[in-house]
């Protein structure tokens, strides 16, 4: 039996940064607030709930800090609220969102009419739009356009948004706009970590897929990997069933492991060291995914 | 028997004004010169320079003016070069080209790598390029991208291509820019002609296309037509064959006529009166195609 990880696996660049803002902010203050769950992953949001890390939901509920701006952003009234509180404000908003907010105060100055492609009640959209004085619009798969002519219009994408969508988007609006700007702000992170799976799949028996089971992202992955081979989506290691390795009398498969955007390091970890030690694969104590074999 | 004409035909906007342009200046000036010949039909050339409308190659050649310069515009050198002559200089480069030469300039001004959407060896091409100071690339379908990545990339398009061809390229580049500006510089009056003389081809037995042989967007039409019904390409009225409707007997069908870009209404006129000749069809004498029937 041999067990491999996919190429991009598990906690992406902003996700990363948030936890571990929130970790030294837990450490230096000796608390933390953060506005939500800081990412779907019930496991790590308790983890760093024993480190002091709490989450509210109503900013208004919020008395002292520190405070912890989540990777998706706040509105900027929300900021306002937060700073007129004076408390101490760590913004681990994900780089890739505040490039996005910079993108939507630059088409809103020079005058574009602007739509939004993604969902309009997701926190990081609120927040995106919050940036915009002018006029927006929404757009998802399937919608229909507002208008049938525009001027100057501009197109700004909630960062997990797929590309094919853009593409759909950008498609209707040309025709019937005499300039059309694109600010591709679609994070690569969700596209790579989805054909790193597949790929892994297409070779693999048996696929285990790690992470929250109210994580989107990895619930998608979950679905494209079982079109290729047997799928279990777990969120820890005792979730695993003996039964589902015994079936294959353990002869010579290959197992695959892929884990969504906010599922942490040792989860993963915890998971390979248990599907080893049914194997029978002896291995050293690890500190990191990348120790794992990647395929 | 009846006929009709396609509700959009013959002269586009930016055509129908460089020639009332050639027309005047030969009249105030008992002659004109123009760079290439102003349109592509041989019998609206022939009778402008009736008028004193003569056409020269090269330049360097021109001694006196004035001098027109005709719809597709013409290179910012060539332009110098003619006012270090001190010859009357007449701007009829259309409207539409040159809102693309202002697009240019302002992407160029701003850093964009630009990708021209056309047919790099077209003249209006070859003088919208000369606007852009910076690299150019140039695309036409099915070529390959000359990058892989771009930062800030911006696609002007030739005023007479396909907006499906503008998709194409614009979704090779979404996935791969960071900012992507279409500047939608195609004009509306190839795919309107197109259009209406499809659904006028529709409900008829034969479609008469008029204009030059050796005009582009007069043969599409031909092309686009003889799909949905019988079609004769010409250029004149004397070109119409008594047998071509004959075999119908003439019994109750219906004829559709319609024009390229570049193709007189005179000529049209001449055409669908020698129709109605044929046709027994009594008609006043008329001086515009807006009296002629339209479907």
């Amino acid at each position: 039996m041999k067990i491999y990880l996919a190429k991009h696996s598990g906690f992406c660049f902003g996700v990363k940064r948030a936890i571990k803002l929130a970790e030294e902010t837990a450490k230096e203050y000796g608390k933390a607030i953060t506005i939500g769950p800081i990412i779907h992953n019930p496991q790590m949001v308790e983890r760093l709930q024993n480190d002091g890390v709490s989450a509210v939901e109503d900013i208004n509920l919020i008395e002292s800090g520190p405070v912890i701006i989540r990777s998706h952003g706040i509105p900027n009234k929300s900021l306002d609220v937060l700073q007129s509180k004076e408390l101490v404000i760590i913004d681990a908003t994900c780089p890739y969102v505040n490039k996005a907010h910079e993108f939507a105060k630059i088409a809103d100055k020079q005058g574009y009419e602007i739509v939004i492609l993604g969902d309009k009640t997701h926190p990081e959209i609120i927040a995106l739009q919050s940036y915009i004085k002018s006029k927006v619009y929404f757009w998802e798969k399937s919608d229909v356009l507002p208008k049938s002519k525009y001027t100057k219009v501009a197109i700004i994408c909630q960062t997990t948004q797929n590309v094919d969508n853009l593409n759909i988007l950008a498609n209707m609006l040309t025709p019937i706009s005499n300039e059309l700007r694109i600010f591709n702000t679609i994070c690569n992170a969700t596209n790579v970590r989805q054909q790193a799976s597949l790929e892994l799949a297409k070779i693999c028996d048996l696929m285990i897929v790690i992470g929250g089971k109210n994580s989107s992202n990895t619930k998608m992955l979950a679905k494209l990997c079982s079109e290729y081979a047997e799928t279990k989506h777990i969120e820890i290691a005792d979730e695993i069933e003996l039964s589902w390795l015994e079936k294959y009398n353990n002869q010579g498969i290959n197992i695959g492991m892929t884990a969504g955007a906010s599922t942490p390091d040792w989860i993963i970890i915890e998971i390979y060291s248990k599907l080893c030690k049914i194997a029978g694969i002896e291995i050293p104590s690890m500190h990191s995914i990348d120790e794992i074999p990647s395929y």
